[in-house]
């Protein structure tokens, strides 16, 4: 194994260093959790972690291996059941509520068909890859890095779901020498703009065409919202006014009984959040983080601003360099700006996924791939928002001016918060 | 009376006439129907007649003659809570699902209270009206208008309920002289164009601001699609293949049971539809009705087509007469086309409301009204449609090429068909 | 129609005489409402007044003269489906939430439908009646009694619905010229008694065989519990605290929110219960009345005493005329006791049913009718509670010593009440 | 330890070292169970195996060491929340339905509190015990027997959901050496008889008090249903005829679709069932297991006779030794009969659980014991019925011919079955 390692080094295709880094760190992420922990499935937008890591390996195995790998056996026939998402052209599969009754495979079984898949994968691969392979290992990169954060963010659901409130990751403290940079206005100009992806680089098919928009003048804030200022708005009230709510986010407030971000508690007066790194008090110069899109617009409603739309905040972005508070930093939670001189926007990139006004549908001209891969994106066009920017949870390297995450207006278990926007 | 109205008829403003028309219209639409079959309510998202009755009342008791009417006093202090729809700036209300609890107050109590409110407009409103007053009777013509649709649409479905299969209108048959047109596709070119409300004429407010869109070169559909084409999708076994649907609407497709359309049965082979002239056979000339935008959606995609944006359509409609198979015509279903000879694109307006692909969303700009007539529509911007053109069971002269008429994607209970479109 | 009228009073079979009143009972409960009153379902186990009227007249057409009269020609052979209740062995039917949506055939053709099986029945039977035919019409009147019931039960739900409280029957005020009776406890010794129906008059299967039980000396309270004693209850906190209530009964008290019986209201500090003589003060001397078992249960085990089982409140009944405040006395509620001196037990008959703590099973050797009228009882025999002594909404002549009604436990709608007991 | 355990052995109470041997027992049946099979919770009436090795080492600690070990101090004060069941009296808990979640404390550190409970117990309680204590000490054994049954029964549905269908124990095969015993009928005279519990030796306190009850001549059958005789009642169409069923059995056969026992499945024509010893044939001459209540009756209904009531199984069971088919046999699933030469009666004790036709009430006089144990049985006095003898999963030494389990007509997952009688 050592000996391939090496080689590997020096004789794999550039692509298949990054896969084998990626996999390496999803295995590194779940260091110190139990074989419990990896199972349990929390609610049925969760999946267990342990099921993450062996989704993620089904992708390979069934899109490079089986179609690509003639002399390919599959693993087990089993688990092209047990570990199949939502792709219909592939057949049938395990319930995704019913993804946490799988206590077997163990994580050790789990983690064996990793690395069987990973090994058959370097061993039989041609080198050099042709174009189509090497797409599709650098899809399997970006897919995984997905689960990554989405392993992440399931974790922390599972763990608020536990009086014991565990610790994921005790990090040290973020000095935070003054308080949070006030609120600035960043103006930018109206016109005609090229959006989308340009082709260089990897980018999922919801990110293209590139086409033009129109867009008018308008100005975005200068950071996220703040936990503090969210505590303004919840002590004003706003969760009691339906004046400042979209129709089906007031049902959804009422029905959830929300009077807070997901994850807040209060116990006497004090504000505390569940984070990965345990329970600890709200941060009031941090980003808000785990709020729903009808929140978002609820606080701008309130704020007497607006959110941007998705355009609004590519335009805006396309221009800073993509680095900030990802889950390389390994903070595992938003955390004051640390007031980049360089940029007046502060926090476009990591600590939180901004909402965006603008619905998940197609670009003019869109075309999902051939093949069961072009059911990774299209057919979830319908009743999701735009997310921009990533997140403390974001594998660095993931996200780019023109990603496009998505979820449904009333989902909060994300890194989810809001930069304010308005009209000039 | 007979003195009053015919004073009315010579003095009164242009917008009261209208008024006059408009509430004797709702009236009309009821003949025939028992006092049963105006209070029964046959799901949540449909009202009972009785209640749009009342409610349309209700929106100028409360909108005109309590803000404007100083010595006025209210006809019943408890309908204020019967028979507001969800105006939360004006308190609280018969929870929708409850609407058809009310047996009391009867019919001929409902027909007292419109008569009343009536009887005051056009007493105590100052002559000549105050812009913001005639604005608001506008907005009350348009308000009832909407309800005399859903007036229609809701009865359907409650006819729809019954083993007995009411006919609510015996209408004469259309002579279709021949088979239908063939489709043909009218192109358009790309450009830069100017959509939304011009300011003249009324219009809601979610029909502004005016602002500019980019279109690229697109095609449409020269008829919305026809039932036997429909059948063709059927029988293809379209509702049996997931490749076909959005994820959403698989889910729904699943969990609803659908086959056909809302109101198709099958019989032996044949396929019949309810209507409001009871249950008739399917006409294979006729615009396919009550779908919902996932079937729409899965119908183009099965087609190879797409659906329209909301701008597509609008600059297609706007250098076209707003004429078409409307309420007026009594037909009350869609109908083959009339091939207009004069126009390329049939059945733009009428016959059915057109899915398209766009969320509805606020324009640039928007602001909703002040007051509690701002809960009007900014509202409910959230997971919906916007549909074009107007049905058979439209009011004429209530829609025009920028309007926005908007559903969630599942509801299928309007008069809702679908116009293919494609690139070009 | 008045000839033969004159002729069935003096010729016809004693049974037909009382089947006549009762079916002239049954539309006189329907004096004074509307066709909408009666179409409008209020909950799924409530059903329209209207589909009582034409189910009772179902029954008979079902069970008498379809089997028994080769020549006749059903009426509407789709109100077999409309109109069937839960009748599996006679076909499918209209579901039994969906009865609500009938809002045809109007009130006025269920009318012709019921004179018309009334006449064909007076027409078409032979007379003498044969035994069988003859049981057959005693049991359709004892049902139709037992729709009546349900009528007033039913209407009263759906008038609670409306806010504007209507009332059914204004009747005059019950002088009650003193307190209510205190509260004494009425000795049983203990020993081997006969229960159940003794073959001689009309009784339901389910009230047979007659068989010995044993039973250990007990006490029955005097009279049942009234709205005072309640109140002291729900005072106490009864509601809120688990400590009362059976593990089920907790569950229910949580999920519905109950804090008082069904239909009362408490305003600034005074309640208000809900009846058919519209809303009105709590009456502390009259019987508590919409409660469930659960919370008869509860209120027993708060007052340190039990429910009686369904053979010490028939050992205790058995001696007692059948007579108290029933339907016949047109009150429509509990009134307070009227103090029969010749009894130590006030209001067991009339006024409220009083639960009991025995499971609604079959008695030893139980044995259903054949046929589809077997379909009667014993089909409910799981999770329901015997109920004893009827009510205010029950018609005289209807109830028996061995009279056994059943409901849910968590069911309210009834006009419900308990007799407290003890062991001696 | 070694040391203290052989002391234990000389010195300690007798129940104490029954204590001893049930804990180890406990401990014993997740051998080869990991940390996720034990964590994970697969439906809400089901609970994780964890869950119960903790839950029964809080009852200890509650009614035990805190109560009447004054200097004790509680192991950790978060898992009175956690591992209190349902106990109001103690206080709020962690919702049943999600016990799942709780993947810390993980299993090792449940072994350690069980062992310092343990420790503790045997440390600080005085010796001899008081009566109190020597009773509480009884209870929580008996309280863990039940547990141990459920954790079987909890760990064969958490595996039936998983399409690995893994094995639990790899038992030897039970050699059959020929076809089931014919079914004989045993016949009973009438009388008056005792039944419940006379006071001697443990008894949970709904087995009493001791009372008379009346009982018909009857006849049981020689032993369970079998798997073949199940079978025929499947293949006749069983499932699929209403007239079998009680009506609130017939709607959860069509809501839950039933058409076989729970964990039976048809492969092409062969019928599989999943046991805690992996998948397996079905076998004929076992006994049926995991049916409802509801399929019970219906059986017996289809079958022309009736279910035993709770007395007569206990006169019948009375005179016999209670041996049969317990989890000691390690066997972990019902079996052919082994013809027992001794007894007409069959299989009584073991193998299945019995349901009888008796809804779980109190019994005359019954009393629950004081204090928050006595929240044990009589506040679930509702809506379930009693099986009798105990099954393949119980303890042995944990039933005896007055022990009452229950539970609720539409539940599946233990291991019940059903034996016939019919009146003489």
């Amino acid at each position: 194994m050592a000996l391939r390692h090496l080689q590997y080094q020096h004789s794999c295709p550039e692509s298949l260093v990054r896969l084998k880094a990626c996999r390496e760190q999803s295995l590194r992420l779940i260091d110190g959790l139990s074989d419990a922990d990896v199972t349990v499935q929390s609610m049925d937008d969760a999946s267990p972690i342990k099921w993450h890591l062996a989704h993620t390996t089904w992708f390979f195995e069934e899109f490079l291996l089986v179609p690509h790998v003639p002399e390919y056996r599959v693993f087990d026939a089993r688990y092209r059941y047990l570990f199949n998402s939502y792709y219909e052209t592939v057949g049938p599969r395990q319930p995704r509520p019913r993804r946490g009754m799988l206590t077997r495979p163990a994580l050790d079984e789990v983690k064996q068909y990793r690395a069987h898949i990973e090994a058959t994968l370097f061993d039989s691969l041609p080198n050099p890859l042709p174009e189509a392979l090497s797409f599709l290992i650098e899809l399997g990169i970006h897919h995984e890095q997905q689960h990554q954060e989405l392993m992440l963010t399931d974790l922390l659901h599972l763990f608020a779901q536990n009086p014991l409130k565990p610790v994921y990751r005790s990090t040290p403290e973020v000095m935070s020498e003054s308080a949070s940079t006030p609120l600035a206005w960043v103006e930018f100009k109206s016109g005609r703009f090229s959006v989308g992806n340009t082709g260089h680089g990897f980018a999922f098919d919801c990110e293209g065409p590139q086409h033009e928009v129109l867009l008018r003048p308008f100005a975005l804030a200068s950071r996220p919202v703040t936990q503090g200022e969210w505590l303004a708005f919840v002590e004003a009230g706003g969760y009691h006014n339906p004046a400042w709510w979209l129709s089906d986010g007031w049902v959804c407030v009422q029905r959830e009984q929300w009077h807070a971000p997901l994850y807040w508690t209060q116990r006497n007066t004090r504000w505390w959040q569940m984070t990965l790194c345990g329970e600890r008090a709200v941060e009031p110069d941090a980003p808000v983080c785990h709020i729903s899109f009808f929140e978002a617009d609820a606080y701008a409603r309130w704020a007497g601003k607006r959110l941007p739309t998705e355009f609004e905040w590519e335009v805006a972005a396309a221009a800073q360099a993509v680095q900030g508070n990802f889950a390389s930093a390994a903070r595992f939670r938003p955390c004051p700006t640390s007031r980049d001189p360089q940029s007046p926007l502060q926090q476009l990139y990591g600590d939180v996924w901004e909402w965006t006004a603008s619905p998940y549908v197609a670009y003019p001209g869109y075309r999902p791939m051939a093949g069961a891969v072009g059911e990774y994106n299209g057919k979830f066009m319908n009743g999701q928002y735009v997310l921009r920017g990533g997140s403390c949870a974001t594998p660095e390297h993931h996200v780019r001016s023109t990603y496009r995450n998505f979820f449904y207006p009333h989902q909060r278990w994300q890194f989810s918060g809001v930069r304010l926007a308005e009209d000039r």
